[in-house]
């Protein structure tokens, strides 16, 4: 099945990102899970929550365990998410007597979470060093063309000669404030879920903030209070998202209509058209533009999902899981068409 | 690859639909795509623009042909859409001498445009379908239940009394509009797109009017001037995706409410948490609601992409692709999921 | 206070439409209410369930009714909605013996919701004539000039030469099909809403059909049973608001495109820049894209209100209150807007 | 006229917020560009781009000058945008001989943009105030009832006991999120604008740089190089506006149940019915998730305006005028009622 075209065996060629898209794939997310599980129960082990003998034995069927996933797949169908069943599996592995000390204390939304997080984590080195390699080959063509002279171009006229870095530094300057935010916003989103049944950790008594920072610890997390009903973070995570996107998609405007009007830019790699043997179509040009009005798109959803009601919201937990995953693989798919066409830039301005 | 939980394998056990989900696989596409140019082959031949014997090349050639999707891959990477390399395959396994018959006058944007109304009439059957039947569980439960007092409820406060038959009936009247909507849209959008490369059919002189027609007969579509650049048709169709999702949403609302509230409903099959194993989670009602708040978001990028430059638009002819899909198969598993929430019902009101 | 553009006694001379903004002032909201609860008053008055002097009193009061807008602004930020303080101020006007029989059997929905009906009757009339001139505009454009040649692009680039005819047909073609949408919409959409508190007539035993039907005619509305909680037809309506500027958003577009290439359109009535004294702005051409944007953002909006809990939810009506207005006014600016710059098109093509 | 309820004389009384509102107002904008050009005037004298006396002049214009209103919103109608003509008048105030100093080397998205970060800073003050107004409000809540136990809920159902001060805290917390991101963006966003026809200050020379940090320096904002095509920190701040929001709205959400279920809160001021005397409506917590939707709805507009093509476009600038000013007085309006609501809460849990 591959109604998303991130997804899609063909479509994904252009418009996906293989490495994103490998942080959201089913073995990705049950990967992350274990993690939790496995940091769990060792950072329970040293407060003496649980045994130490429990948790080697957590740990050692953790080390080779492949969950049934036909089961899991029904256990989401019928509990709306894949963690009870994965518990269920996991106990029955561990066996007696140990079983009890699986998933002690947690709840299904601390493992969603953190599970996410973990990936997000990787997802954010990954646009790192996207947006480094774009912001280097706009340097370079700064520098190569910068001096040439390019038609000044407000509200669709002719308006006064500029020099090609004037309208590649508008290209560039906004990719290092996203540096900036990502920067910002990963200490507020890199942090721990965990909070138990309702966000108290009410089976811990006065140790379960010991066993939060020690479990981020294990994680490589930043330690903060529950968060399970605050989804501020991911919602802004979203925002850079589009942010990025809606940057990259004036970069492709900007270059589609170069190519237009035709004699100020020198494109390489354009595709064909099974009807104009003739024509060289700015294909990466668009899909920038069709990637950043995807995301300013799904944005308004992922804001939608911070009325989260109560302790937990099903409805606005589920709502983020199908946005967010295709906002950031469209970003990386995004920064990797722009370096390409970047890339293909022949010359620039006159 | 499982970026969108419509594809994931285990998120769409809850929150996808098989069926409509076929529709939207790539194999579905491709072979939307040779129905399209079979078709146009034959349409050809019977109007005297290729040989018969070019058409009965080409014919043949289809009635086996599978196409290298490596090089489909490759081909969408580079031309941002599927049929230029398509199309070049095409013409190499039918060879010379008819080889120049293929796809004879036709682009891109017919191909995909009209393979995808193909497989969307499919779409609107498994939809009306479901329709009916969620119609026929709300109507049962009426007669079932509908005598029986609610109290009703405005402003998330207790109004007066109200009958299960006055809450019942808030839910289904809406289908029963979505179904003369669905039949008054079907006309406008059930209709083959053909135009050639700028959409004027140059290629044909004065028969082009009756190529089209009989391409449409033999694809049993609707005949209609090309409408390439002109995609209100399909944005109305996603707003009634939306529509139906939202009346969906609606009723999953309520559930989830009467659900919280506790004694006026008794639900069958509800979900387990890994936390708490007296809870049963409205997981069905959730979800609905879900998927309502993602179709209203995604529904503001497919009327953004109507705004489809001069005669083609890359940008926005690929944000729908980005779109439309989903939203299918989100409001078929809404309509799945609703059915059976309706049937796990197991009392209403006292 | 002008937050608003279309509310801006500077910004409404370009963004604005005199007439569509009439029908959503408070004064105009207002007559509406009072329409309704004139014709309340006759239609109960003629089933009995209110005496014919009482009936007659309330309309003489009502025949030169001015509302304390101080109080009522006040009645809203604590009821919510305007109805609760404007029908304790038509009591008091009315006075003993016959007060308890204004409004009798209604609530706020049933007056907001009706006077809303009352007025986008109004709206819809207003836009089709719009409609029409848009159409007569771009028949004459392409009676003048269809049958000269424009470069055909297509991807952003040259394609191959079409005529004139072959553009301004896809300008065209979707208004007259949003006739069409705006004829069919209409018998869903202009219907009286009436169901007293939580919607079931509990005040007028078996008379409540007999009684919404004589309101009904009494204000030209259709008869249908109540639909407070049933948002679809106010939703569906706001899709095609959308459609409208989207389509209008694409004439717009390729105009600036036009205008930007430069050899392809005369245009007079350009905008004149404050650095820049040789520009001619195609401001009215980028207004219609903005105009399309700003209603396809909406839109998203308000069928995130579809999800309308129970039987009157305060937060989704409000956000209906929100958007609808706008929109409306948006789509009558753009009509407005894309009717003037098809009469400042000199010349097309060549 | 009263389209948007921000502006509306009675809807305003719940849904507006007078000082937020005030900042948008068309005075108040013409106040900040009349701000800019006489900086300008001071600025560009010091730097010896024009003269001492010319800049004398000028400003002794400015300290009295009223614009003609009727030619400025004729002038919005034709240019697009209200600088031109309101330079005309200026220079015609102004006079020979130094009507050409006036505005001189810059343009009009200088003036309005530049204008309208001058209110932001208004804006971003107001709301800092009211955010820390809330987090008192809260931390008052919290003390007072913080130990009283309430139901936990999760997916609507109910979990286990929680303390009171678990929920107030899920509320605070994500407040004292924005106000470090809201110090965080303010850098980046108010900085002035300043680059001329086409953003390169090419009548300055090398003295560019200068005048404009000086310009910076008068109006109290950041130096920064031209950013009129990179819209990335408004966006970034609607982007912020609707988390504020959407955190608010969850709070709104939470008291609207709790409201519902009725034994855990006891609220002062509720709304009343016009038909359900008993009833005390949960207005303002319903306006504060109508609120989060609304904005969540048009931050999607924010961010498809960041395609703002070449070195202006008319149409995404126009568009976010549309959107940015009610986003911000919607912004200040949920604050203002959420602490007003919070206010109003007489008891918590029990």
């Amino acid at each position: 099945m591959t109604v998303s075209p991130f997804d899609h065996p063909l479509l994904s060629g252009l418009l996906g990102d293989e490495e994103a898209a490998r942080y959201f794939s089913a073995d990705a997310e049950i990967a992350a899970m274990l993690d939790f599980e496995r940091a769990l129960a060792e950072a329970e082990a040293e407060s003496g929550i649980i045994g130490k003998d429990a948790a080697a034995a957590i740990v050692a069927v953790l080390s080779s365990y492949k969950p049934d996933t036909a089961r899991l797949r029904a256990g989401v169908a019928k509990d709306g998410v894949i963690v009870p069943e994965l518990v269920r599996q996991l106990k029955a592995a561990v066996g007696a007597p140990h079983e009890t000390s699986v998933h002690f204390g947690a709840t299904s939304q601390d493992v969603v979470d953190t599970g996410l997080v973990l990936r997000l984590r990787r997802v954010i080195d990954h646009l790192d060093l996207l947006l480094i390699e774009n912001i280097v080959r706009l340097t370079a063509l700064e520098e190569r063309f910068g001096g040439r002279t390019l038609t000044g171009m407000t509200r669709m006229q002719v308006a006064i000669p500029i020099k090609v870095s004037d309208r590649v530094a508008a290209w560039r300057a906004p990719l290092q404030r996203h540096q900036q935010r990502l920067s910002q916003q990963s200490r507020r989103l890199l942090v721990v879920q965990f909070g138990g049944a309702a966000g108290t950790l009410e089976k811990f008594g006065d140790k379960g903030p010991a066993v939060r920072a020690a479990l981020a610890a294990k994680l490589g997390l930043g330690d903060a209070p529950q968060w399970h009903s605050q989804r501020d973070a991911l919602a802004e995570f979203a925002s850079l998202l589009s942010l990025i996107t809606g940057s990259l998609g004036k970069f492709g405007q900007d270059i589609a209509l170069m190519a237009q009007a035709g004699s100020e830019i020198m494109l390489s790699g354009g595709g064909g058209s099974s009807a104009m043997p003739h024509k060289q179509n700015p294909v990466k040009a668009e899909a920038l533009v069709a990637l950043a009005r995807f995301n300013a798109t799904q944005l308004s959803g992922m804001h939608q999902a911070l009325a989260h009601e109560q302790e937990r919201s099903g409805a606005a937990w589920t709502l983020e899981w199908l946005l967010l995953p295709q906002m950031a693989v469209a970003t990386a798919a995004a920064l990797r068409l722009a370096a390409e066409l970047a890339g293909e830039i022949e010359s620039l301005g006159h």
